[in-house]
C-alpha cells in the first residue's frame, strides 16, 4: 500500500531543542514531516542521501524523495530487521556513499525505526570521520527513544549494540502520520516506552496517558505529538545531563530494562518485542518498588493497569522461572558483590539507580510474577 | 633482532599537553617510555589492551608487556603494512577485543606506526561507542604526525583514510629509543615532517634543524626528544584551534601535501613513501612562494637544501610530467573554479592556506621540476 500523507502542516507541529552545546539541535515533531524540507537553515541545499527499508519504502520513500527534493538514485533502499545490525551491512552502506561521492558536508537521511536509524547514524558517525545526519524515525519506539540522544551502532554475535558510535543527529523530524502503517503490535511496543517516561519522570504524563490512552490508539496526531513530545522533552533533559552515558542519568531510562533484557535473553529475541520485555519489566520493577516501600500498592496496579489497557503483556513469559531470572540477570554473583543495580521508582514520576533493595524482596516480586511461582 | 631498549628515564622526558576541553590530553616524550606505566593517574589499573604488528612485536613487545604489566594473551600481533588498514582488519581487531572481554572502561594500546596507531585508534573509538586509547607510536613520521590529533580510520577501494573517526588518545607516548630498530629510509620520511613544521610555523625549529641535523641523524636521545617536541607542540597547538578540520587552521599541516598526494597517486602509493612524497612537495611549495614573491629566492634555497642533506628526495619521480601533475591534482578544473587552495609559505615559519596563486608560477614550478621540464 502506497500511503498519502498529510501534508506538512506546520500549524500541528512542536519544536523542542536537546541542548548540548555545539551538538545542540531541534527534535520538529508532527504530522507530515517527511514531506521535508529540511527545516534548519544551514542543513539546507547540502547534498543528502536517504537510507531506509523496504517495509517503509513501499509507504514513504516516494513522499520524502519528492519531500527532500532527491531521486531514487539518491535512496538505499536496504532489507527491514534486526538482522540487518551488522558491521557487514555497515560496511556495504559506506560502500555505497562512497560510490556516490556524497561529502564531507553531505547528509544522511534515515528514514525508519530503530534499526535504519542505528545503522545509518552509525555510518554517518564513521563516513569520512563524521557527517551530519537527519533522523526521520517511523516507528513509535524511534519517534520516543532510539532516534534522539545520538546513539548508533550494529550487533555483534557477542551481543547488541557492541560497535557503535555516540554520534548526534543535526535534527530530528518526527512525523507522527507515519504511525498508520505501523503495524499495530509495534505501536504498543512503543507505547511501553511512552509509559516509562511517565513513570520515570513525569507523573502528569502518567495522568495524562490514563485519561488519554485511547486518543492514542486511535492515533490521533494531537495526541501524538503531544505524548511525543513530552517523551522527547524528559529523554534530551537526560541526555543534556550525561550526553555519553558517563554517569548515572541516562542510566534512568532503562527502567523495566534490566528485567525486560533477561527476557529477550531467555526468549532469544525472538518471541517478545523489544518493548512488550519493557512493558513486563516494568510491571517488575513497580512491583518491586511496592514490595519495598517506595511507592504505594495502589500507584503499583495504575502503572500495570495502564499498561494492560494497552494491551501490552504484564507477566513474564510461561514456562520463565525464578532460575532463569537469576541466571539471565547475573543475579547470585552480582548481588553478592552488591554490584546489581537496579533503575526502580521512589514516587510516580521519579526513578532512581539503586543497589540498596532487599533481595529478598527482589525474589518475591520473581516468585509471585512466575508461571512457576 | 631483541632490542634492549633503555629503561625508563625520567630525567630525560619532556611532557606537554594538547588543549582540548574535556579531551585534553598529555604527550610524553623521551627515550624509555615504552616501559611504561602509563603516566597518566586515573588510566592506571584498568584492563588493558595492546595492538601491534609484527615487525614491532619482534623489536618490542616483551618489554611493552613487561612494562604495561600484561600477559602474552592480552596481545593482538598483527601483519605490518599499510594494507591493514582496513574495514575488514578493523572487524577482526574487533572482534578479538569482544572476544577478550575488554570492559567499557579498559584501554587499548596501540604499538606502533601509522598504520597501527589509525587502525587501533579507530577500533577504540567504535568498541562499545568509544573506549579510550593510548598512542605508543615507534616511527618518526607517527611520533611527529599521526599519533597526536585524533584522526583515526581505515582505507576504502575509493580512497585513503574515508572511514574512521576523531577520536582523542587519553596519552601519547613517544619512546624516541624505539627510533634505533626503524628502517634508515622511514626515519628520513618522518624528518620531512619534522622540516615540514620548522617551514610552517616555527623558524627558530628550522634553524635549529640546520645546525643539528647531524645530532638527529645520528639518533641522539636528547635532539630527537627536542625535534619532537618542538613538533608535537605545534601540532598540539593548531589541532586545539581546529579539532575536528572545520576551519582551516589544520590544514596549514598539509604544506606540501597536495604535490605529494599527487605523486603517490602517480606513482600507485608503491615507489614513494609518504615522507618522500612530502619532502619533494615541500620544495615545490617553496619554489611556488618564491616564485610568487613571497619568500626569497634564499629562504627556498634554504629549505631545498635541508631536505637534501637528510638524503631525501627533492625532485619528482622521473617520468612524471606537467599534464600528470595537472591531472592528478584535478588541476585544470579547480583552478578554472578558483577552487585550487594550495598551502605556501608566506615566510620562513608561517604557512597559509590560499587559492590567490598566480597559475602561470604554478606551471613554472612544476615545468622547473619535471623531468620532462
Amino acid at each position: 500500500m502506497t500511503v498519502r500523507p498529510p501534508r506538512n502542516d506546520v500549524s500541528l507541529q512542536r519544536t523542542l531543542r536537546v541542548e548540548l552545546g555545539a551538538r545542540s539541535y531541534p527534535i520538529r515533531i508532527g504530522p507530515g514531516l517527511l514531506h521535508g524540507p529540511l527545516p534548519v537553515g544551514d542543513l539546507q541545499g547540502r547534498p543528502q542521501k536517504l537510507i531506509t527499508d523496504e517495509n517503509v519504502a513501499a509507504h514513504y520513500l516516494d513522499a520524502a524523495l519528492a519531500g527532500f527534493r532527491l531521486t531514487r538514485e539518491d535512496a538505499l533502499v536496504l532489507p527491514p530487521g534486526e538482522s540487518l545490525k551488522t558491521w557487514a551491512s555497515a560496511g556495504r552502506v559506506l560502500d555505497w556513499l562512497l560510490a556516490a561521492r556524497l561529502p564531507r558536508d553531505g547528509i544522511v537521511i534515515a528514514l525508519g525505526g530503530g534499526v535504519i536509524g542505528d545503522l545509518a547514524g552509525f555510518c554517518a558517525a564513521i563516513y569520512q570521520r563524521g557527517i551530519d545526519y537527519v533522523q526521520v524515525p517511523t516507528t513509535l519506539l524511534a519517534q520516543v527513544d532510539s532516534s534522539v540522544g545520538g546513539k548508533t551502532g550494529v550487533n555483534h554475535p557477542a551481543g547488541k549494540n557492541l560497535v557503535g558510535a555516540f554520534h548526534q543527529p543535526a535534527c530530528v523530524l518526527v512525523d507522527t502520520a507515519t504511525l498508520v502503517t505501523l503495524p499495530r503490535r509495534e505501536l504498543l511496543a512503543g507505547l511501553a516506552e511512552v509509559i516509562k517516561y511517565g513513570m520515570l519522570a513525569d507523573s502528569l504524563l502518567f495522568e495524562w496517558l490514563e485519561s488519554n490512552l485511547d486518543r492514542l490508539l486511535a492515533l490521533d496526531n494531537l495526541f501524538l505529538t503531544e505524548a511525543i513530545e513530552r517523551c522527547c522533552s524528559i529523554k534530551s533533559r537526560i541526555v543534556g545531563r550525561d550526553e555519553r552515558e558517563t554517569g548515572s542519568d541516562r542510566a534512568l531510562l532503562n527502567l523495566g530494562h534490566t528485567f525486560g533484557h533477561a527476557m529477550e535473553t531467555h526468549t532469544g529475541y525472538a518471541s517478545l518485542l523489544h518493548g512488550e520485555a519493557v512493558a513486563i519489566g516494568l510491571c517488575l520493577a513497580a512491583d518491586l518498588s511496592m514490595r519495598q516501600g517506595w511507592i504505594s500498592p495502589a500507584v503499583a496496579l495504575r502503572c500495570r493497569r495502564l499498561i494492560e489497557r494497552t494491551g501490552l503483556p504484564t507477566d513474564p513469559p510461561r514456562g520463565m522461572s525464578v532460575a532463569d531470572f537469576h541466571r539471565h540477570m547475573g543475579l547470585d554473583k552480582k548481588v553478592k558483590a552488591g554490584k546489581l543495580r537496579l533503575v526502580l521508582m521512589r514516587k510516580l514520576g521519579e526513578a532512581v539507580l539503586t543497589s540498596e533493595f532487599d533481595p529478598a524482596l527482589l525474589d518475591e516480586t520473581l516468585t509471585a510474577a512466575c508461571s512457576d511461582g
